[in-house]
């Protein structure tokens, strides 16, 4: 039997796994030096948790986890005789994979709720589940590296997620573009161009403009209920590429009002302190606009930074403010702000411009070679007293060939072997070799 | 809607997120120090790849995921009817969850033995399912922590591995007592005892020594085919408290000779580096002895250590050496060795001895508190000028009764609070508050 591994999952080789975890600890990083406190929720959910809060579509891609035992014990005979997969479904299953950290989230701070103090700070890296279509870069399991602060309506929050992707991107050594736009803006927008009753559409429509530019968007826009005034109003906007544009556009609409006041503090706030990549204002910025109600953010490659021209990749974080996080779960005035890193792409990034740090894919510092069985009975003895000190070292486990031996330590991608015969027993004088320039020197046990 | 968790499965608050995750650093830290390295394999596994590898009763337990889509098209209509469940599962699912981490290994071992240079450390520590009946201490989703080298024979990765399991519960605060036997042995007192064809009943009931007494295992003996003759020399050979008494009982057998040769030259090169814990020879040990076939461990905590005394926990750790890894799979001769700590019975233990580092609940190191809007605009740029220094701040996100804050303070486990006013906003000079004490001492930016 050939073994293998189910469509769109994957097996990640030591040098991957070193690299992802490279990412994830960076952000892990700022996310604790930011306050945001770890949590854990299991694997799988009641379906009754996830069912319903994807749509109709995300119904259909939740991995749903046979009960055990006779699960076919409660079905609906009829139903089974009759092939309904869809009606059998909930008689032999009751469990699903999770599907993204949100909704497990709002389950959570739901079922917690005395458990935590409020503003709750929470981050998760974590694995999801989608059953889509396998295809280049998209898995059926995959991770999210989410943050999120609840329970509290405060812009400074929103303030210092803009300074905690800035200082991620920054560490990672990746220019970044991060956007933001406020949901009350588009409202705005609608607003004066009449268009209040299907803001949806009209955004949707408006978010294209990158891939189909303006003579698209009008034509669309006229097709989903624009007259011309309102086209005229809609293009003015978009045409405007600070706050100081916008905001007298807006000044009939209240809700226009407060997003442009609430993004300009924000702005006012981020610009007070050191920032290291490009914050813009873009009204075209709309992302998934049931969820959010204010902020929202998207974080691009920076295609005008040196050496990073050519990097074509969609957004590689984003989030925003939501009024309400928990009231699917019966629990009501829960707002909050998150981010979410696409940890995934920005792996993709990275190896594209090859910013991994050299040690991000070994850590070995030491691999120790030993010529005769004196020497690795010496070997054995030095490599456990360097691991003792905290240095990563090993130890091929037998004697033969020098040549087979640099061929384990090449192999393994260490950076220096240290070759052990009889004359360095005697002397404690051992020959180090630096791999990547065939380099030979003589060092002692405390060099190391 | 109540929302629930699937029975068997648990959230994880931060506090208990932080104290898991301390104990999995120091496990992972000394992985990477002994040159393991990390893979990761899919929490979906092929069900072909599961099935038959754990037993009848473990395919039972197997978690299985349903396909997606109209899972019941393929399904064969007289086996619905029939609404047997064993016949119909193959039809409806093809995934399952992974049960252990061994043989999600296996099969990497396999599929990728031309991207692995070999010897092939690795470690894992990931989450397994198990759909056991869930009780006290006992969880359908649960980590599992393993290192092993596969694709060689020599007996210093037994030291090796000996002096990780030690390197581990020293640096946790844990002492332990550290057991060695060699399934030879076991196979020698067999061969002796003229037990060798129901070895494994031998061994199933010398391994309940502990629990039930000598003269209950000796009547049991008799019951599974020991004569009088071989309950005598089983006797002898549990009474022997070091490898030197029960050698010249095995001078007869050759795999029991092999076996002591062994365990030996293991003891020899643990002996001769510094060791924190007891290392003891226990011939009663006997563990999974299917699949074990060279050296074995088991760890538990050491009850004969001042503070210990009153631990009650079976084995904490445990591991061995296996002949043979991938012959499920089709590749022969992929002999090996590894170790798996328990890390959710370590936790127990080290909450039971109160034996967290208070730090490793909260990692929060300073949280501000504003008295008013002035002294909250300053705030944001004293936390903002912390957190670009690396140090783990918060800030309250308004302004408040100072009560209400140090309510918030006190619920988040920050070890001291800053507390800023106009008086602070204008001199510099912020009162540092240490919340288990009550000490307030008055510090500026660059004593933080």
């Amino acid at each position: 039997m050939k073994p293998s591994i189910p469509k769109g999952t994957r097996d990640f080789l030591p040098a991957e796994v070193r690299r992802r975890d490279y990412i994830f600890e960076i952000i892990r990083k700022h996310f604790r030096r930011f306050g945001y406190q770890p949590i854990e929720t299991p694997v799988m959910e009641n379906l009754t948790t996830l069912t319903g809060k994807y749509g109709e579509e995300g119904d259909k891609l939740l991995f749903k986890v046979l009960n055990n035992g006779d699960f076919l014990g409660k079905a609906n005979s009829e139903d089974l005789a009759a092939k309904d997969s869809n009606k059998v479904l909930s008689s032999i299953s009751k469990r699903g994979l999770r599907y993204d950290l949100t909704v497990p989230f709002a389950r959570y701070v739901v079922m917690h709720q005395n458990e935590l103090a409020f503003p709750f700070k929470r981050y998760a890296i974590m694995p999801v589940w989608r059953a889509d279509r396998p295809q280049k870069g998209r898995y059926q399991e995959f991770y999210q590296c989410d943050a999120d602060v609840v329970g509290a309506d405060s812009l400074l929050y929103e303030a210092e997620l803009t300074q905690l992707l800035d200082a991620v991107f920054h560490e990672l050594g990746l220019k970044a573009v991060i956007r933001l736009n406020n949901r009350k803006i588009l409202a705005g927008l609608a607003d004066i161009a009449g268009m209040a009753d299907n803001m949806m559409d009209m955004t949707i429509t408006i978010d294209k403009l990158d891939k189909i530019g303006w003579d698209k968007v009008a034509e669309e826009l006229a097709t989903r209920g624009a007259d011309a005034g309102a086209i005229q109003v809609i293009k003015q906007f978009l045409d405007a590429k600070d706050l100081a544009t916008v905001a007298p556009l807006l000044a009939e609409s209240s809700v226009g009002r407060q997003g442009i006041a609430e993004l300009q503090e924000v702005f006012d706030l981020v610009a007070s302190q050191p920032i290291h990549n490009r914050i813009e204002f873009d009204v075209t910025l709309a992302r998934g606009l049931n969820y959010y109600t204010g902020c929202i953010y998207e974080v691009a490659v920076d295609t005008t930074a040196p050496g990073q021209e050519k990097i074509k990749m969609g957004s590689i974080a984003g989030g925003g403010r939501y009024a309400d996080l928990t009231s699917i779960f019966g629990m009501r005035d829960m707002p909050g702000v998150g981010i979410s890193f696409g940890a995934e792409r920005i792996y993709d990034v990275l190896e594209e411009l090859n910013a991994f740090p050299a040690d991000a894919a070994e850590d070995l510092q030491y691999l120790l070679l030993c010529l005769d069985d004196e020497a690795l009975a010496h070997g054995f003895g030095l490599v456990s007293r360097l691991r003792a000190r905290g240095v990563h070292a090993d130890l091929y486990p037998k004697t033969t060939k020098l040549q087979k031996m640099m061929k384990y330590a090449d192999q393994r991608g260490v950076p220096k072997v240290l070759i052990i015969g009889s004359e360095e027993v005697k002397t404690g004088n051992y020959s180090l070799k630096t791999m990547a320039t065939g380099e030979q020197e003589k060092v002692q046990e405390k060099d190391l």
